[in-house]
């Protein structure tokens, strides 16, 4: 049976900020990433469509690198919002974070037609600017290693 | 008039390693990244469909860092080839590069609907491994920056 995130945050950001192509529910056309706790941890699980190939039967990089940055951002908001006293589903608003920065180490060639697992570790580096360590895998295999800085976004971002 | 690249290597890669969703002529889907020379620095030019949003009036992050990471190893691969004294289209064969490492700091939030240029400038740091800087701008507005590092393709990559 395959492993998924039952309880997504992306399922509870609002309309306005739920069309992103990595993350969006409500963008037609994309990968719809879902991020969730495990524990004290983070998980996004994706098995990316045929199309994302970089070399057949291999995922491209821009693929990884939109998983780890979207699983980044919904790590950091689904961390502050705990810190907050909240859970994701109890009707209180949602904080939402941008991508500062993202590095991505390519490990190993990433197989498709597996579900990929990003697993992420959280650190806060100041109340509004936490870094997410993540790994991907296949299967068993460490594939590649990322690591987000998200900020809270500003209140002025969209204008 | 509309800037564009004229002589890209993705046109010359041999159809084996044509299919990547970034920069792949033959995959239907993707983006169809295309870099060439700008004098010294590397260039790719590109517009990104309306549904490669973050939120609604701008880029995502994953497409941000799509085209940083086929950009650089484009570039890697148009650098090796002038070293070896040859250029693309002279009908010999052509170096492919992997992606070892990416890196992407996101300035300003990208702009929708205006093309995306970005430029590189090439450091060798080994005969295998080169590593490319790339400032990516809407207009005149440099939105992101990024370093992607590239090795050569080892023989046994499909294996």
């Amino acid at each position: 049976m395959e492993e998924t995130v039952v309880k997504a945050i992306q399922d509870f950001y609002p309309d306005d900020f739920a069309w992103c192509y990595g993350c969006g529910r409500l963008n037609e056309d994309g990968h719809h990433l879902r991020t969730g706790w495990q524990g004290e941890n983070t998980v996004t699980i994706y098995t990316p469509e045929k199309k994302y190939m970089g070399i057949p039967g291999f995922i491209y990089g821009g693929m990884i690198a939109s998983i780890i940055d979207c699983h980044g951002t919904g790590s950091a908001a689904l961390a502050l919002h705990r810190k907050n006293g909240h859970e994701i589903g109890d009707g209180t608003e949602l904080p939402r974070f941008v991508t500062a920065s993202l590095n991505v180490d390519f490990l190993k060639p990433t197989p498709q037609d597996v579900p990929l697992k990003a697993i992420g570790t959280i650190e806060e580096i100041h109340p509004k600017r936490w870094k997410i360590h993540t790994e991907v895998y296949a299967n068993d295999t460490l594939c590649a290693r990322g690591e987000v800085v998200a900020v809270v976004m500003p209140s002025t971002f969209l204008k």
